[in-house]
């Protein structure tokens, strides 16, 4: 599979062919911009946040999705979990510096999509602020 | 729901509650990180593509995935689509100006993510270019 760079118009400067379903930036890729991913990178980038916390911050995720989607960004190091020795344990959330970086380009690309995104058709505009 | 950000730290600037399952901005960011949408519109940054070289550049997308991945983005107008009125008619698709701005923050993600990952560890490296 080495040297299979399998996209069209692909250049020399190609250091992956993450169009493979065994690259392993592929894999990351789909984790980050997955179903729940991308919101649960986003509500972090303000805050770090407890479970039930980011819970009812993105509307319609389970909790079964929720503890899945974290599970897989923090084996990419993308999130951070800190247990709390209390009772009940507390468990926080946040990002790393990588997952930092990651969540600018889709911050980018959730400002790029609001902002097209005609006012007068917005039911679930926060703010009457322009 | 006017006004309901339910975000944990949303600032006045914010303009949509895009952690609504209801807000159109949602749907699009959600339509652009799809398990496929990302990879169709990262393969159309570079050249118009026809149906089967699409295919052919996306490893393990179906038929089915592929016409349904791109309905979508050519109804989000991300993507437009050519009929040339040939016997069979030859269909292209090319990123619209919008599409061209969002594909941005996607490529950025994905440059981020495989400047990430150690060469060494990448069994589909698609040249010995460094």
């Amino acid at each position: 599979m080495v040297g299979g760079l399998q996209f069209k118009g692909a250049e020399p400067g190609d250091r992956y062919d993450v169009f493979h379903t065994d690259c392993p930036a592929r894999d990351m890729v789909d984790h980050v911009t997955s179903r729940w991913g991308v919101w649960v990178l986003i509500s972090l980038r303000r805050n770090d946040l407890r479970f039930f916390e980011l819970r009812e911050s993105i509307h319609g995720i389970s909790e079964k999705m929720l503890a899945q989607t974290l599970r897989v960004l923090v084996q990419d190091a993308l999130v951070w979990r800190k247990v709390e020795p209390t009772t009940p344990p507390q468990v926080t959330y946040g990002l790393t510096e990588f997952g930092r970086e990651v969540s600018e380009p889709l911050t980018d690309l959730f400002d790029l999509i609001t902002r097209r995104l005609p006012p007068a058709d917005a039911p679930h505009r926060s703010r009457a602020d322009d």
